[in-house]
């Protein structure tokens, strides 16, 4: 039997879910890969940090030289997170001819193009299917399964932490910061859970997909970003009354060459396979111009799947390792103009408490008249107190008109109060 | 700009879908496979007949043996369907060194072995995506992206003309006639319907699925088999009544070494994701000891699904034909014990009509209950009518139990009849 013999850099959840893999199904890895894949080394920080996996000390090494100097070791697996000196290490690698696997979103979403091109220059193999929607094979899907298609849309839930809290609040009627609460108790999301909630996590998924799905390099500041903190149980309510279902997205969308690239809140129609997503599971959803609507749907994220990906990619390495050439599908070719937020088209939520006095109907409904603004549905519950709020959807228009008709509108007198703007897609099925 | 010329078998609608990729898609194709590809060669049956795309007519021929001589041809896509011939000239091809493409359910699931074996005795390529559920990457999935799990099961929507007229009967309250009826009228249905409605196109695909995600060899005799030409509205309307919807599913599942393999008409939790797959789509749900659960939704059938496959199979061959070795996953290296129908346990419905005389609910009761199945919920709607339903929803238990039952209740008299017997598959989320 052939050996192969890997290093793990960092030895977090996913490192502990690469090695159970390893353990649990190694007759079957050894089928499939043609290998015994065998951890040679394990880079952490701490020697004495205790472990609860029963893992021989001698594989463990603080000192990075150990692993890059080790001829024995062929593939590195890095699983550290962050930039520097995860992007560091993987390019040391590639020039020590390493073949590398990371689950690393950030790095890829920041520095893939330069490791990408340096994996090419040296000849090595580089996978990082871990890094999008733990174990859905997003990564492969666009790379390989997919090429057939030009892409028009990608559309995801690649948030597990903000679909968990939007899922409790629409299912139990809790605010967001009893959903969080609970969400921090499961462990879903973390003591500081900025970069869910903000959407920060969700953004660089985002950019590694649009640049594989079209081909182009993206910037993770040219995509728009929204998180979930402002949505209100009442926005939920309304969104059931208008048939649809609050779900943080990442659109991608190509139209006559340019890219739409932005995550936040966003009503989607109950009966979309999307709106059914739920708990802290993730999906995406994609169109190419041959597939037609396409939907992956699992886990996205947790030490056994994905591990599950970064033990799939391993597999793929060793499966090509005698090949000549190595083609991957992503080349980054070149930039595709962004559209800006202003010139999105969208229908619109849009909740704004007003003074019940008369005429505020006719004033607001004139103003977004003015800016181009057609109404689909207006709600106005009165319950004949000082306060009302009044509930407008759009028809499909220029984001830019929105938001002229709401400064417009805050300018009217101090007793408007805008109090949310959710988008619409009214994704079909085809 | 390297050219490849591949050949294909058969000019039908997954024939044109390719054509209509080929070109659509010509220059992404060109980027992602490093190969122009051009057909040489279509076999087709009548050569006089007036197609609707604008195929140069040098290009047909209705001799496989010009196809097979031509050395410029390196690749062989077949798309006939049936076995013979098409079993016959994949071989062929395979000894003159030719990769092979096929979207042929039939012959991959009754010859797959043969196929399997020959490609790798001859050294060629052999790609079969497009034989389960069209643009789904589901063969891909099991093969190579999730090879580091053991799967434990796969629950499937992979007809797409019993998820319609299902779909119609739920949504519109129709019986099994109308909407078949509307499945032919929109052509998802065939003037002969059998394959169909009878299970036996889901056989095939399961058969398929199956070996590949354990690995083993199946016969398709071994696969249970039910179509839902018995499932009528009322069964739906209970179906809802108890929280359920009713799919034809197919279903894989290992336990103790042991396989359940079986087909047929089955309640499944209205919240769960496949309830959710309407209308022609297709889903196929997973469940790996790492990855979790997992579902791939999408178009099971079209021109330009099933070509979308089978394209990305032309460069997935493209892509590795200068790779010394070519290793796929799936080797059917022995045979699994299946589970006789009579061992596997589920949950039933159970619909009966009775007289509506004193002690019938009682006499049935206890036969079920002599023969170990325990009931969990009973519903008899009255109505001052002669005869009245009677509907059981059982514990789960042997299938060898409940037929045992409804013997023992069919010789009670002759005015019991057994409407419906329906399985449950209570699929949890973890």
């Amino acid at each position: 039997m052939r050996e192969v013999k890997i290093a793990l850099l960092g030895f977090g959840n996913v490192g502990k879910g690469v090695w159970k893999i390893l353990n649990m199904n190694s007759e079957e890895l050894i089928k499939r890969s043609g290998y015994h894949i065998k951890i040679g080394k394990i880079l952490i920080r701490d020697i004495n940090k205790a472990r609860d996996l029963d893992v021989p000390k001698e594989l463990f090494t603080t000192n990075f030289e150990d692993i890059i100097e080790d001829d024995s070791i062929d593939i590195i697996v890095e699983l550290m997170g962050g930039i520097e000196p995860a992007v560091d290490y993987m390019l040391q690698g590639m020039k020590r001819k390493k073949h590398i696997v990371t689950a690393n979103k950030m790095a890829i979403a920041t520095k893939g193009n330069t490791l990408i091109k340096t994996s090419r220059e040296e000849g090595v193999m580089f996978y990082f299917e871990g890094s999008v929607a733990g174990g859905i094979p997003i990564i492969h899907g666009l790379n390989d399964n997919l090429v057939a298609n030009k892409i028009e849309e990608v559309i995801g839930i690649i948030n597990g932490t903000t679909n968990y809290i939007l899922t409790k609040m629409t299912q139990e009627k809790i605010s967001f910061e009893q959903a969080l609460a609970e969400a921090q108790k499961k462990g879903y999301a973390e003591a500081d859970p900025t970069s869910d909630v903000e959407a920060f996590d969700a953004v660089y998924k985002l950019c590694i997909l649009a640049s594989l799905a079209f081909d182009t390099i993206v910037s993770v500041n040219s995509i728009y970003r929204e998180g979930i903190n402002n949505v209100k149980p009442i926005d939920i309510e309304y969104a059931r009354e208008f048939g649809y279902v609050i779900k943080l997205l990442g659109i991608i969308k190509e139209t006559n060459g340019e890219l739409e690239l932005r995550v936040h809140p966003t009503m989607v129609p109950a009966e979309h396979p999307l709106a059914n997503v739920n708990d802290s599971f993730n999906a995406i959803f994609l169109k190419g111009n041959a597939v037609g609507d396409l939907m992956f749907y699992g886990r996205g994220a947790g030490e056994l799947p994905t591990g599950s990906a970064v033990v799939g990619d391993i597999v793929s390495i060793l499966r090509n390792k005698e090949k000549s050439s190595y083609y991957p599908c992503l080349k980054n070719e070149g930039y595709k103009k962004i559209k800006d937020i202003e010139e999105v088209k969208c229908e619109y939520y849009i909740r704004i408490t007003v003074k019940d006095k008369p005429g505020v109907l006719g004033e607001i409904s004139s103003i977004f008249g003015k800016n181009n603004v057609s109404i689909l549905s207006v709600i106005q519950k009165g319950k004949r107190e000082e306060l009302v709020s009044l509930v407008f959807i759009t028809h499909s228009t220029l984001e830019g008109n929105i938001n002229k008709s709401i400064g417009m509108i805050k300018a009217l007198n101090d007793s408007e109060k805008i109090e949310n703007i959710i988008r619409i897609e009214n994704l079909g099925m085809d």
